[in-house]
């Protein structure tokens, strides 16, 4: 895989590609083995060239005028989107959200390894949580000295994200998976952050559903 | 709320409401009274102009040159995205996820009732939600016509998701919180659509993160 463009690949590039792999995954198992940029584009809702503008930035992965090999494509998008080494993943907040979405870490995500889980409430600290127990968030600085995990995942509420932000980061971690209201802003070089807002998502589907049936003016 | 400008509000404006919205709150809580757009833009990483830009699209909001009354912000924002009757909303899929959802939409989110909860497992029909008790998918169809429900929260696998959203389009649905990996569009007049794709999210971070601290060739 040329990688020589890496530094060079958008944001909104990056964003696209799951859903590609998710695409591709499908056509796989369906047994096709061919698929043009224009089919791509068709069943993605998007155009052909953005669909091979996308690709260039990884090298290619295909002929033009050919087609796209889905088999190569499979693998080539499994490779960028899954390989290396897994990443040592925190989980702050074993509540409801947070034992949920380390379920989904644990059954449905790939390249990551939940190695603690933490919470500051005393009927949580103790508790199992699939084969980890959780531990006392006042332990988490020490923990994250000695194992220096990579990504964190804050099913906290907005304060305590705020108030704990700064030092997850002086203590090295590069993503966050953010379910927190909190706006964690990526500013330092370096760490990338996704927030899953469930609360504006909702209220954004609220308004436009109220605003879609209600009489214009 | 004069709301002459409502049809012409597009989405990128209507997912920022909620983030307006916190902020405003949060503001409100800290005894703040007054707001400029300046300051607003720089809270949320953006620039004055854009703030007085989506502000405009619902009537103004403040007076030029006098910034805006936190207070009365705080009240037309809350009413532009909380008003109006409760929108009667089932849920599809009571798994790990759809529990952890229906228990976030009991307690964070404003404007919903959750009238309804199905599932096609065996082990799942007949359990208890809440105040609600589970019913079989099949009884989906028959329910939807007698209650006409406005909202559906999908919390299934893709599969079943592609199967099933025909259906509920045909029942009246007009708004989807689709957390499958179906991409489910909206194409339909009149229907809203969010889609939270935990696992094209967390792929994204992992892609990101392996790729800032991997060398650069």
């Amino acid at each position: 895989m040329p990688n020589q463009n890496q530094n060079k690949i958008s944001l909104p590039v990056i964003k696209r590609l799951p859903r590609y792999f998710r695409l591709v995954h499908e056509l796989k198992d369906r047994g096709i083995n061919t698929v043009s940029s224009s089919e791509l584009a068709a069943l993605l809702g998007t155009t052909a060239s953005q669909v091979r503008q996308d690709f260039n930035c990884f090298g290619g992965f295909g002929q033009q005028g050919v087609g796209y090999n889905v088999d190569l494509l499979f693998r080539e998008l499994e490779k960028l989107l899954y390989s290396g080494r897994e990443l040592d993943t925190i989980l702050v907040g074993t509540g409801r959200l947070g034992r949920t979405i380390s379920g989904f870490l644990a059954s449905e995500a790939t390249g990551f390894r939940l190695v603690a889980a933490f919470d500051n409430a005393p009927g949580e600290i103790g508790r199992a949580l699939g084969q980890l127990t959780v531990l006392d968030v006042a332990t988490l600085q020490d923990f994250c000295k000695k194992h220096k995990p990579q990504v964190a995942v804050l099913c906290i509420p907005e304060q305590s994200a705020a108030e704990l932000a700064p030092t997850l980061l002086q203590l090295g971690i590069k993503g966050f998976w953010n379910f927190s209201n909190y706006d964690l802003a990526a500013d330092s070089p370096g760490v990338t952050v996704e927030n899953v807002h469930l609360g504006d998502s909702i209220s954004s589907l609220g308004f436009q559903v109220r605003n879609a049936e209600a009489p214009r003016a």
